[in-house]
């Protein structure tokens, strides 16, 4: 098997920062995005979507998007767990993995799709007023986001899961799109020191 | 247990089409989402995101999120199958949700709430070219749609699952939109009866 990917864009890394944590190795092979790589016919034959990372299987099956490829490894190899355990652990991860993916990094990627001229050719059209109206989206996700980590260690609670890949992710974008943390944000800075000073982050 | 929705929107709905799949009965509590009910202050205590639909479980323990939500009661109910069997076949189910998700439900709802005057309360601020930059995204979307179930009988493959919840939720969501299945996707008309007629469309 392989993973194709853009080895500078946030969600490969957002898997091989999970791989990481697991401790599974895999092939790698790199397509660059931002020179149109993934509009060209053999990509699009192989993720219609025409994004990265897409998952290669020895069979020729294709698992495309992040958390599909991560959920998969999971079931491959459980431990560390990182997709939690039971239904109310796994519910919970589920519930914050989203809300820090559809709620925090999508709204930081609208902002630097529709504001960026290098992003231009990627994002067709470009909406100025949309990258605007994702600014105060980052910033209420933000604030909800120290109000949790006030009372837990981790984004699903107690335990390191994919959440917190999807958060990190997130919040290291944040400097691309000319964004930042809030001072008052103490309780994401220290989660956000705890996560980045751990082996996966490095991935 | 119970869940707290509002009727007409279409989350609370890919929620109800699932229970009804599993044959699971929970008690509803409507709030009306159209009239600011979710920006009270006891709803944000039970959702920060002040959205519908939640689950609140008897010990309190609230978990937002429809996809969240769904998979808390395929844990507790696994029969029948709606997030696949196996490594293989839950990424799958995992990669053509999140498509049917973020690549068609997510683009048809900006064109409603960034174009409907009536969603300018909830909307804020509505940017009408963001909503005029999504539709071909959804055309897009549904053409590729198209050319999978011209050889799948369901959206991730051979089994209904809940990635053809989210694609009747979101093409049923066109017509209030303001858009339509374009007549060259008729795999995507096909697929709609056979979905629409499952007794669970009613719910």
């Amino acid at each position: 098997m392989k993973i194709i990917e853009t080895k500078a864009a946030p969600n490969p890394r957002r898997v091989r920062i999970f791989l990481c944590e697991k401790q599974i190795e895999v092939a790698f092979e790199q397509r660059d995005l931002m020179e149109c790589a993934l509009k060209s016919e053999d990509f699009t034959a192989l993720n219609p979507m025409q994004r990265v990372p897409i998952l290669v299987l020895d069979d020729g099956t294709v698992i495309a998007e992040s958390v599909a490829i991560c959920r998969y490894f999971e079931e491959l190899h459980p431990e560390p767990v990182l997709f939690g355990t039971g239904a109310r652990d796994r519910a919970m991860v589920e519930m914050w993995q989203r809300r820090m993916e559809l709620g925090l990094f999508f709204h930081i990627a609208q902002v630097l799709r529709h504001s960026n001229p290098k992003m231009a050719h990627l994002e067709v059209p470009q909406v100025a007023a949309w990258a605007e109206a994702n600014k105060p989206k980052v910033v209420e996700m933000l604030h909800i986001l120290d109000d949790h980590l006030a009372t837990f260690e981790f984004v699903a609670g107690d335990r390191y899961s994919i959440a917190d890949i999807t958060a990190l992710v997130a919040i290291d974008f944040l400097k691309p799109a000319q964004l930042y943390i809030p001072d008052a944000c103490r309780n994401v800075g220290r989660w956000h020191q705890q996560v980045s000073a751990r082996p996966s982050a490095a991935a």
